[in-house]
């Protein structure tokens, strides 16, 4: 690689994120200054407004060009796409802003779905109504049919979701911010909270 | 009951919904005068701004009263409780702005959850991305992991729905104004558009 220091980077829609394979540092994404990096940095990147400036930058490397795009879908998000290259059998659950749910089976893609994350999907609710403007109970028993509202919502949107992810079988590979909070929703749950950044790696070494 | 034309009115959200036993009429709710209507009128209401003025009107009676509501829970819509007096055995899903999915069992409630409709569900997708905002395609595969933008949203919100309402026994009943377009889901179903008037006239029949 020629880089004595390598510094990753995910740069999502709300946050630019470093990785130096010991420390994880992220920064708001409208007020960061990319050109304040001086190292050599491969960076992912979802947010449209940053890609012109990133290209810019002569030490700034997307490493989008070094996916075999042939596995995955045109339209699909590349953080999706490079947490499925960090594992070769498995579930990956990114729960995010949106939670985006991807099989992985010997090595290849085999497809993927997206749900609403946990702040969307409770705005939806209270939206709907202002009588399930609730949180959700996150310690929701899981085997119970819900007789009141803030039980009704959390089975709605978290039952759902565990019923559909058990018909597919394989580790879960959990990520992302509230990977904490929903991995009581599954057994046999890994939560990985570098998964990207191990993608990151697999990418690059693949190159080497 | 001393009424020789029964007329029954479902207040929602929106509309004012008439059944005489043979035809449906809907209004809007906003520019509906209750005053208008002569006849007896046995009525639910979710809409809380209607209500004052229905208890002011002595042709109007409320089907509230005549729940037994140990069965239910406080909070619970008026309109889910009659749909499931409605049936004796199974599982009652009402599909409009919100998904209520209900459990039955030998004429019991066992409870039930709640799940965004179609509409609400395409805009939480639409505003977590421009890329998402997209219709659900209504002729998925459910049965095929989604590779592309379209089917991984509209996986996301059906297959979820399906895998968990499939882990429960019984003939499905399916009502409200996206029945139709979701009947696909399921086997076992029976589309019933008028579910919430059956349960009406069964709860008014019990007192008799």
């Amino acid at each position: 690689m020629g880089v004595t220091v390598m510094l990753l980077c995910d740069i999502g829609n709300t946050s630019v994120h470093f990785y130096d394979g010991r420390k994880n540092t992220k920064y708001l994404c409208n007020s960061f200054d990319f050109t304040s990096v001086t190292q050599e940095v491969y960076y992912i990147n979802v947010h449209p407004e940053c890609e012109s400036q990133l290209q810019t930058l002569a030490n700034w490397h997307d490493l989008r060009d070094l996916i075999l795009w042939d596995n995955y879908y045109e339209t699909m998000g590349i953080d999706r796409v490079v947490c499925c290259e960090a594992i070769d059998d498995g579930i990956v659950i990114d729960a995010g802003s949106a939670i985006t749910v991807d099989i992985v089976k010997k090595g290849k893609f085999e497809g993927g779905f997206i749900y609403p994350g946990v702040k969307n999907m409770q705005e939806t609710f209270a939206r709907l109504s202002s009588r399930l403007d609730l949180s959700f109970n996150l310690e929701l028993d899981l085997d119970k049919m819900p007789k009141n509202s803030t039980d009704a919502i959390s089975y709605g949107f978290l039952r759902t979701l565990k019923s559909e992810v058990e018909r597919h079988s394989g580790i879960i590979y959990l990520t992302g911010g509230d990977a904490n909070a929903l991995a009581f929703l599954f057994a046999n749950v890994v939560v990985k909270e570098n998964l990207i950044f191990e993608g990151m790696i697999k990418i690059l070494e693949r190159r080497c």
